[in-house]
């Protein structure tokens, strides 16, 4: 194990983790906030006196590079720095800081990598605090709206706009959608990010190649329309129950989700919400009415299309057979990113050369990469395993898996070509 | 067509329609209240002018005999004469009304019968009030407890008791459960009653015979406990999810309960509320709480118990394989009365000499034909059609669909053994 890094790190997350600590539970790093500004000056900080050049674009976001940057199109180490609200430490830093090793260790081993490499600290990523997500990377690329500028941010009041224009950021830039730095300078992009689930953590895994980020398609609310009755004086035949009709749905689509993971399709279906309607419910009445939710995520669009249209034959079918009908509101879509598959089966070579399995962890969860792969740009995500969720104060990562992972991206830095 | 008999029906149903009109909507003859009291009086006026005799018993249910009555243990038309609030005019009064034209007409034939025939007109059958269905004819057979006569009208705020007291009841021997009159005076019961249900319309046909009251078996409330996750993190296998447990266990009792009715069994099963828990339910987080209600309702108690079992067995193998637990509130049981048989197979005997298919139709919601039959009094009961369900102001019943039914309840009279 590398003695500089294990002390460097550990110094670096126990500093910041106390500038950013929150007085109730946790750590808070708000979105172009006060732990959000303190990491940013921590790190730029440590970069200064390791050498490192310390820039930002105009959006905030802070890039790290080594003195001998020819700026010639790079390949990007990033993650973000904010946090949700009582958070833990490592969601979003683990990733800076470990792309900033790297960079330091490439200047001390005198590596000429075969592009530039710049770390890219984003701010904003969290869609806790302003009801939106990757706000610093969709920023950098052109991807924020003036409606996104006036998105308030539900603790403080204050718009995403104000808070972007605090920290320095050019609003006009930003609101007419230009990229802020040359679209040419992303050759590629590598994040670091803890594991959001605990898979790593059931296999015994200190890491996780990210193959893809799951997209996903959303219906908040669908409503099963039959017809209340006595539940005593209505015959089987004459019922128009939407709760038999909404039950019988729901064990289908658990089946065919069963059979997708069965046939190999990367598949997660929920429905988080359900209920009849209180305002006339009653348990002697047959239910005329129910809503529910529907999810499904999947990295891979056809998977979501082929799944929705079964899911939709079902219902036409029990429509008929039950004498319901359904009704949907909008459809909502988040396209899935697939990492660029050369880098994956790097990843997964280089972490078997490390003594593990080199696992396949598809990531639930939203992260910057998805931005960056679905503007087109290569995309690599290397996940470290976390014993305890995501975004709540007790969030772990060991350092010895994050020096592993880091050691795993180092190696990276130096094989993966484009 | 008995034309005396249609012109009196058809004077007394619009009389006392009129006598307990609701203000807003239908009819309204609250039990130990006004329309009731209404009914009662303008029934006993033209009882008197046909020269029957009026009597009470000692909880304000009115009776109405021949005046050659012998006294002997008789066999009782009945049926009640309150209704809901804002209900139809022919739930209850139809069958007082029919026993009254038997009765007079017997007069008017010079019958003479095997045993005394007497009409029962009841108080209090609605849970509408009171919250307890079937006062009077409990209250007549020592089955209203001290604790019943506290119960209090939602509407009045009257106690059960003052209600009772103001009506002339004596409140200490119901309080003793005292039978109010001989037990042996009670050689059987006979009820004519509009359908709740539309089963008769649908068929076609004016009357149906009633082989049984349907009991049912009861939770308010079952819980179906799973555990929270976030729907991207959690792998399906080892989710806790609630949703998916009762979808499944809601569709299999659905396909159970079709299994028994192909089975020749008398089976109605409701779940009418269901509910994911709003506190911490969301589109995006597996569902770690359900619940809903159970309603089983038969003819024959052994269907009961089998079915609720099959529920229960089908719940162990949902709890071992889904990783969920199932909790339940207090069961509550309602025992199902069974009509005397000699006389359903007469009753459909006489009304197919009449043209009419004899359909047999089991009764969904309670009658005190129910109070009788538990007591262990032969009891039968004859329904009518009804065109618009039963509890609302559109309730219907055609007046040639009672003249006939009260045709068969009149051959039934001098037919019927014991």
């Amino acid at each position: 194990m590398n003695a500089l890094w294990s002390a460097q790190a550990e110094t670096l997350f126990a500093e910041i983790a106390e500038l950013s600590q929150d007085p109730h539970a946790g750590i808070t790093r708000e979105s172009y906030g006060a732990g959000e500004n303190a990491a940013i000056a921590h790190l730029s900080a440590f970069a200064v006196a390791q050498g490192l050049t310390v820039n930002h674009d105009r959006a905030g976001n802070v890039i790290f590079q080594r003195a001998d940057d020819s700026g010639e199109p790079a390949i990007w180490y990033g993650s973000h720095l904010d946090s949700v609200p009582q958070g833990g430490n490592f969601d979003g830093l683990a990733g800076v800081v470990a792309g900033l090793l790297c960079l330091c260790r490439l200047d001390q081993e005198h590596v000429k990598t075969h592009r530039p490499f710049r770390v890219l600290g984003l701010r904003g990523e969290e869609s806790a605090w302003f009801g939106k997500s990757y706000m610093g990377s969709r920023a950098l690329m052109g991807g924020l709206s003036d409606a996104d500028l006036k998105l308030v941010n539900r603790f403080s009041g204050k718009t995403l706009g104000e808070a972007m224009q605090a920290v320095g950021a050019d609003l006009s830039a930003i609101g007419e959608q230009q990229w802020l730095i040359d679209r040419e300078q992303f050759a590629g992009y590598l994040e670091v990010h803890i594991e959001q689930a605990e898979s790593l953590e059931r296999m015994g895994q200190a890491m996780g190649v990210v193959p893809g980020i799951r997209g996903n398609l959303r219906h908040n609310r669908v409503q099963c329309l039959g017809e209340d009755g006595h539940s005593g004086a209505v015959a089987r035949e004459d019922r128009h129950d939407s709760v038999f009709a909404v039950s019988e749905l729901v064990a289908r689509i658990d089946q065919l989700w069963a059979d997708g993971l069965a046939a190999g399709q990367d598949l997660v279906v929920t429905v988080g919400t359900l209920g009849t309607n209180a305002a006339h419910h009653a348990v002697s009445r047959i239910p005329g009415e129910v809503s529910f939710s529907l999810e499904i995520r999947s990295l891979h669009q056809p998977v979501l299309e082929a799944f929705y249209a079964l899911i939709q034959a079902e219902i036409r079918q029990i429509e008929q057979r039950r004498q319901v009908r359904f009704e949907f509101d909008t459809r909502i879509d988040t396209q899935p990113a697939a990492m660029h598959q050369p880098w994956v089966d790097s990843l997964v070579r280089i972490t078997r050369e490390h003594g593990w399995e080199g696992v396949l962890t598809p990531s639930g969860a939203g992260h910057d990469a998805a931005v960056f792969a679905n503007a087109g740009i290569p995309s690599a995500m290397l996940f470290i395993r976390n014993q305890h969720g995501s975004h709540n104060p007790h969030e772990a990562m060991q350092l010895t898996d994050f020096l592993m992972s880091t050691e795993v991206l180092y190696q990276a830095t130096q094989e993966l070509t484009l």
